[in-house]
Parts: structure tokens; sequence; C-alpha cells
């Protein structure tokens, strides 16, 4: 498996995705194969969706600012988590974790003030799945290759310390690899095996960009085979009823 | 970056794992260099260890009884997870998650009962981050190269579903990399940014190996900068009081 960083502009509001990626790939003297996987951060979908809002337009409601209180945040930027969330799930000092309106937990529905102009906030991209969709059939025409486009952030988790990548949307790649049936060394059946590989391919994504900044805000993965798929990143979230931690909390 | 599998014979109790990994290298055509890094499955190197227990030899205890009964388990099983154990976390139908000995909060404190023999388990290793030095030192006194060497294993986790890979032990590469203090693209301070890299490191591994079998348990990496230092698995595990859904489970 090789992964290469392709380096892009900073992105605008209405920037063509497929575009800017496939004359990057260019730049470092590539061209799209079939089996290719384009890994997209989420940073840049949400700037081409114009997913950046300005903080001294927003009016914080009681509840955030209560919330703001309590977790020693921006009440302003406590009133678009809230906006964006469906529901929090733990909030205390410095931390403020909720389920986003896409389903995905996280700290902070993913707003991010990293990477944005001075007093400007980022939110999570809308449609994550469908905008892997629209990159991916747009990257196929242009190109005749049949790829995978996953989009990537990076997320903290119970139990374990730092950040991982974690797929928010995928088209024409697995996203959640069901391997139960298969056998192992010793010919037996596996019992219990599914694998998030959507979540493998953004963190491998993430090992090769750093997370710091969008200098290689898009990975070329290149030399897997078997991962062709209808994935999409919505599989790879655990329902509530399926989650043992989740329930009691 | 690259990623290379490597193919090693079956491993037995108190194989020189260094040796075996060298020798695959080799056959791949592979000289190691400085900054490879070698990912190793735990399921190696717990054969190494010895760490294979036969269900028969083993006698439940009245709790592991009651938790069998809960869990769907078998008891024998039950009775090693619990002696691997400091704590039982959730234990439902078909699920028993605990806090090792090691501190790694997993199913079934990490026994596998794929790729072993019938009516055999795999524990995990014992101290992992002792072996990863080990094997890392033994590398570069056959090689002369300075390389890193993660043991890795798959977890599930709560909130998102399928398995990712983890990085149970760790030498001579970051495990936990503090990125806060760096400047984003517009020259302003990260405030959170702790990346596990190690975790990132395993989940690569992941990608490339496949999970199901031991066809290639070891994964060099190679062309990262950086990376190099003295992380280890245990940065990686997030401390009872600092995890806002331990606390309140």
């Amino acid at each position: 498996m090789e992964a290469i960083g392709l380096t892009l502009p900073i992105v605008r509001e209405g920037d063509d995705l497929a575009g800017l990626i496939l004359r990057a790939a260019t730049e470092e003297g590539l061209a799209i194969e079939d089996g290719d996987i384009l890994v997209v951060t989420e940073k840049i979908l949400a700037k081409a969706q114009g997913r950046v809002v300005r903080l001294d337009s927003v009016t914080p409601s009681e509840e955030a600012r209560a919330l703001a209180r309590k977790t020693g945040k921006d009440p302003r930027l406590v009133e678009l988590i809230l906006s964006e969330s469906r529901e929090v799930l733990a909030a205390g000092d410095g931390f403020l974790i909720t389920e986003t309106l896409e389903g995905f937990v996280c700290a902070n529905a993913g707003i991010d003030q990293s990477n944005v102009e001075e007093g400007f906030v980022k939110l999570l991209p809308e449609g994550p799945d469908k905008a892997a969709e629209e990159i991916r059939l747009e990257v196929e025409k242009r190109t005749g290759k049949k790829v995978g486009v996953v989009i990537s952030d990076s997320f903290g988790r119970p139990f374990r310390c730092g950040s991982v990548g974690v797929a928010i949307g995928a088209s024409g790649v697995k996203a959640l690899w069901d391997r139960r049936g298969e056998a192992d060394l010793y010919g037996r059946t596996l019992q219990s095996t599914r694998v998030a590989v959507g979540d493998l391919i953004a963190s491998t994504a993430n090992l090769v960009s750093g997370d710091a900044d969008e200098k290689t805000p898009v990975v070329l993965i290149r030399g897997l085979k078997g991962l062709a798929g209808n994935g999409r990143g919505a599989d790879l979230i655990r329902s509530r009823e399926q989650d043992m931690f989740r329930r009691k909390v």
C-alpha cells in the first residue's frame, strides 16, 4: 500500500473539490488508477460548502449561556454546538460531548476553531455521504477510473487518549466490513470480526497528513485490494440501543 | 508513505520474533532502513510468549459461572477473562467488557479464540511495551538501523461500529503526540490537538494486513518523518479520572 498526501490551495466556498484534487494529483505526477481511494478531510469539504460562521453573528440562548459557564467555553460557540446537536452526552470543565445532527458522537459537535480566520468557526460538513458520492462521481467522470472516496475527521474517544481518524462519509468503498463467516488460519469460522475499514482508511490518511494544518488535506491510498463497496459513513455509527456504554451514561 | 505486509511462518512458543521479522523482510527484498516502523500484531507476540491456554485446564469459579450465564460465554473462558482483568465494565448477552491487568479496556480481556488450535485460547501478551523494546533493540543490533516497533491489536469502541487498530505496546516511536502549541494555517496556536499516533500506526497496519488471519502479522511502514520518539503503549490509556464516560458507567 502507498499513501500519498496531496497539496491543495486554501479552499473557499463554492470551490470544485474534484477539480482541485485532480489538479493536485497531476502536480504530484500521479494519474488516478482504478481502486484508488481518495481521503478528503472534512475541513476542506466544510469550507467548500460555506460552513464557516462568524461568531459575532451568533446570539447565545439561556441554555447555551448555562453550558458555557459549566464548560468555560464561549457562549456563542456553545450556541452553535447545540444547534448542530441532537443531544448533550457529557459536559464539564473544558469539554462538551454531543451527538451531532448526523449522529456522530464527538467533542464540540465537530466545530473547529483552527484553520479558519480569526473570529470565525467551521462547522462539520452537511451530508458527508452524499458529498463523498458527488466527489467520487465527478472524479470518475473526468478520469474514467473507479475510485473510492472517504470524508475523514479526527475524534477523541473514551478509554484511550488522543484523536484518531474516523470516516464521516464514504462512497465507492467498504466502510464497515463484516468478515464473520470467513475462515481463520485453522479453517474455523470467525465469530465476531467486523472491521471499521472506513476508520482505518481515515486513520491511515491522518498518519500521512498530520492534522494540524491543511497542507495535504487529501491523501491518495493505492494498492489495496478488495475494498471497493457501497459503504457509507453512517454505517459506522453505533445505534444507541447497541451501545452498552451509551445506555448507562 | 509505504506500508508492506510481511509473511511469517506460524509462530510457536520461544520463537525469535526479531529474527523471523528480518528473514521475512529479506524474503520481500527489503533491507531495514533508519526510520522504518515495524508493526507486530499481538497475536504472534503472545504465541512466542507461550500465552496459549487449553480451555480444559481451566476450572471456573462461582463468579465466572454466573457471568457465563449472563453473557452466554464458556465459563472457562470467562474464568480466564476475569483472571486477566482488574474490573468488569459491562456484561450482557454476548459481550463482556473489562479493564485488563495492563489497563486496556476491551472485549474479553483481549482473549482470542481464532487462529489457535481447537480447544485452546490465546491471552494478550505480557508486558507489550517491554516486548516492543526487546524486538526494537534486537532489530537495531542486527541491522545497525534505528527503527520503531509497535505491538498492535484490534479493539471495538463505544459510539462506533467495528474494530480499529490500537497500539498496546511501543518503542522507539511516538505514541501520543502532543501538538498543542504548534501553529495552524493562520499562524494561531493549536489548543487541543493530541494525536494518538500509535493507534494511527496500528490502524494503518490493520488496513494492510487485514485481521482475519496471520498471513502478514508484521507490517513495515516506511517514509514517515518525525515519528521517532519514546512513546509507550501505556501512554494511550486514558486514566479513569480523565474519562467522562468511564466515571458515569
